[in-house]
């Protein structure tokens, strides 16, 4: 299969248009029916889409946060008359392999839970302007803004047609914010997502689906009025200056794609990975102007970005690594001068935007599934934001004290503010306060040592790692781990580490990864939807599915 | 296959043995080994289970809470030496079909959270107390008890090998109850389900996987000391005489199951079944002692007792049944009456049973994966406890008005205290609290109608039910809605019930029956667990499962 590349910029997008009116930005779907990624066999018609064109969407909501501090309202609308997105393309779902429609799934549930960030915590606000049919995946997409407008033009609906249709589910979050965020009653779900046509008009409304339908002919000047409104409700400043995120500094090679500041290395023969993250080389920033002349170069920004591109990397281009290891490089104390310089600076909208970009991509660590070991050796540097990496791995192993020949200093784990609030999980509970749901009072006797080096034993005491090695147990023991670990049937490392990653309480964002996603993953799997009679091989081709019967 | 049936008492139990300490209760697991449900070809090794052994556990669970108000406290062992129970039986679920496996998973589900429901509601509080390994499904059991004490006799240990032996999970409420309610570490809970032998002595206790290691030599008498410390904190009466669980007044014939209260009727050519639910022939009782001397013949036990049998019927014996009408025959006030009776009484050991087990019920049909529709015509008594079936119902359809030839009053829905905070679902919200989540103002609004019957357009109006039908269009529009039903994937309505049905907050219980079971049921699809090569399959051959190493 065909490399996936999560890296593009508008000047390569084939499927969206961006347009800007003042504070007001429009974000424009207009598919290249040609457009398919990597040249899939399957035509994106009536604005239907692929993961290529969730690419760009996740790539617009990107720049348009760092890009465009001016813009604080988003109009997501359809550049085609008459339909707004017929959603996800069934062709390619009735193509793609299991991994490929969970992967894609998994990308686009991100994208969407993006947009939500981008309004909650950015107010770089969401309006969706339904100019036409929005069918499943496309009311999904609808669904992730906070303001949904539908054309009240006795023909444009909002629809969950999948289950009728194809026999899965509104699986990119659609069943989940419909009862959770929209608040549907649940018949009445139920009743939505029965009606192939879907619903229109005031109906749409008094069902909490959308939240106003307008007559054609008052339609561009409400949505256009709608959205200023809800750009006078940003705190987005009004004269800044935004910066340009270039391409990535990457250089892709057989076994190892190699950033400015992360190292991913491969080996397949043992199915594993190693991310390295590298501190920062130079101290923080003298002040914010001079962090925002840096730009794309400021380290966080950086990291946060070439970390996100090789999590993607992994998940859709090395499926069978089974296994990731974290090591960090570097200077500890470079990363929280960072960590604090990014705190003081949080009234600054683009420290803020960083802020919550770390925040999202140690989120797509969480919903990886990977198998992630952290390696806490000397020379490391997992203090503050990067001691997040070792907060989400799965394991984490430290080495006690130092290595023969090597004169660094012993490995230590460095506690920053960050690692207490900065970065909740999707859960809504930070990594620390979900590791230790059973002792609160680890917290705070943490809270204490901010700052403070914590070497091997006294990591594994406190529980901050899982364990604590001396040089001569060390490759013995991470050997044994390895090898044991790659003799467990991925599936069931993917089903256990979605259950263990998640302890306490959910949320709209960890029931769509759990709950909803699970459910699709598991009808993903039955011959009801893909086999040979199924509805999702099936479609378009005139002849009926015949459905196995039996309820499980 | 042969039909399963959820009735049994201890003079047919095979598995279970129980003894009685004054207020301390023994539940003895003594698995026989040629005691496979209906005949299966495997042996019941190492007190492992099939659902022929959680029947009677279900049952001795039940019948300790009715027939045993003096005991406080149950303990749970094991009759073998040198082990507690091994687990589900493996070739059991090598043998089993999918839905086979689904089922036994829901049904085991149920009956541990009953067992820690007895502990916090009725005050029958579980130990358990492991006296040999306790593996898989044999520690998810005693995960259930609210104490855990292991024998320290260097031998006996705690374990959850299910991934590493057989590439699935500890889905039985495992996972979710290690990181949940155990609130083990998650990195500590990533270890130990990989480690086969699992863990003993200090260090279960260390990471809270038991509450207790007791040696071998004060084993007994430390169980039986923590046994009356635990009772002692019991509200549990001192000299209550209990009733009986007489054998289910039940008639079943091709096509029908009778119950005194309740009747099953089934269409299989329509794949469709129909619940009636009849209303107290009499009166509530004169009094507290009056209901006690009704013993299981008061109609709400009598109604809960038949429901739960009739809708375990139809998971496990009527598998090609999509959808289940509940319909109800009789008055409402004497369903109010009772209603009333129960709540008032609600300080009495028994009637607090009474309501805890029609919870359990409900619950049951909360998480039955069929479409459940509530008819609600004339003649019907949808009041209070029998309101819930509605409310529980995926769609609810009502008659506005009177059927010709049909003197009956029109049908109505009488809202009771029972319906705001009796029967709260696993979610922690009462149905009508998750029905309304996006207008708690109408709760507000259906309070003031208690008492009040509220016919169809209005009950429409009020959001009550999904839609209100005259009697011209009711027999068309409820064909339709049965052949629509019918027509779609058994499977995607088990996965959209699933997320409908839950809107809102998660607990434990719906993590357990969300994003466990979901997981595991994925898992149970995967061919790295059920294929020729997978390990499921192949366990105890001697041949090591090939595993497909991709990583979804």
């Amino acid at each position: 299969m065909a490399t996936i590349d999560y890296q593009t910029d508008p000047s390569r997008y084939r499927h969206w248009k961006l347009a800007f009116d003042g504070d007001v930005a429009y974000l424009i779907m207009d598919v290249d029916q040609a457009g398919a990624l990597n040249g899939g066999e399957y035509e994106l018609k009536l604005n239907s889409y692929d993961l290529g064109v969730d690419i760009e969407l996740n790539d617009a909501v990107q720049r348009l946060r760092f890009e465009h501090p001016e813009v604080r309202c988003v109009v997501i609308k359809s550049g085609k008359d008459n339909v707004f997105c017929a959603g996800a393309n069934i062709r390619m779902l009735g193509k793609s392999t299991h991994q490929q429609k969970v992967n894609f799934c998994k990308f686009t549930n991100e994208t969407r839970l993006g947009i939500e960030d981008s309004s909650e915590n950015s107010k770089q606000i969401y309006l969706c302007a339904i100019n036409g049919n929005a069918a499943g995946g496309g009311y999904e997409l609808a669904l992730a803004a906070d303001h949904i407008m539908l054309v009240d033009d006795r023909r444009s609906a909002v629809a969950l047609p999948e289950t009728p249709l194809l026999a899965v589910l509104p699986g990119t979050g659609g069943l989940t914010r419909v009862t959770d965020k929209r608040k549907v009653r649940r018949d009445r779900a139920d009743m939505f997502c029965s009606i192939e046509e879907g619903i229109r008009g005031t109906k749409a409304v008094d069902w909490r689906l959308v939240d106003e339908v307008v007559p054609n002919s008052k339609w561009k000047d409400t949505v256009a009025a709608r959205a200023h409104e809800i750009a006078a409700r940003s705190d987005r400043p009004k004269d800044a200056k935004g910066i340009k995120l270039n391409p990535l500094a990457r250089k892709i090679e057989a076994d190892r794609v190699a950033y400015s500041h992360v190292d991913l290395d491969i080996d397949r023969a043992r199915g594993l990975a190693t991310v390295t993250v590298r501190g920062p080389a130079q101290g923080a920033p003298a002040s914010v102007e001079a962090a925002h002349a840096l730009g794309d170069k400021f380290w966080p920004l950086t990291v946060a970005r070439e970390l996100e591109d090789a999590v993607l990397h992994l998940r859709s281009n090395e499926r069978e690594i089974g296994v990731v290891l974290f090591k960090t490089d570097g200077n500890a104390q470079g990363v929280l001068d960072h960590d604090d310089f990014l705190s003081r600076a949080n009234g600054d909208w683009l420290m803020r935007e960083i802020r919550h970009y770390l925040k999202r991509v140690l989120k797509r660590v969480d919903v990886t599934a990977k198998s992630f070991i952290a390696l806490i050796e000397p020379g490391s540097c997992f203090a503050g934001t990067l001691a997040e990496l070792a907060f989400a791995a799965d394991r984490s192993l430290m080495l006690i004290g130092t290595r023969e020949g090597d004169n660094r200093k012993p490995a230590a784990i460095t506690l920053g503010q960050a690692n207490f609030g900065l970065y909740p999980m999707g859960n809504g509970l930070t990594r620390l306060q979900t590791r230790f749901l059973g002792e609160p009072q680890t917290l705070e006797t943490l809270k204490g040592k901010i700052g403070a080096p914590i070497e091997g034993e006294e990591a594994a005491e406190l529980g901050l790692v899982t364990v604590a090695y001396e040089d001569f147990d060390w490759d013995d023991e991470l050997r044994i781990l390895l090898e044991e670990r790659a003799s467990f049937s991925p599936d069931a490392m993917t089903g256990m580490e979605a259950n263990l990653r998640f302890a306490g309480p959910e949320t709209m964002e960890t029931k769509i990864f759990g709950r909803l996603t699970a459910w699709q993953n598991w009808i993903f799997q039955r011959p009801n939807a893909i086999g040979e009679q199924g509805a999702l091989k099936l479609y378009g081709s005139g002849v009926s599915p015949t459905f196995n019967k039996e309820r499980v």
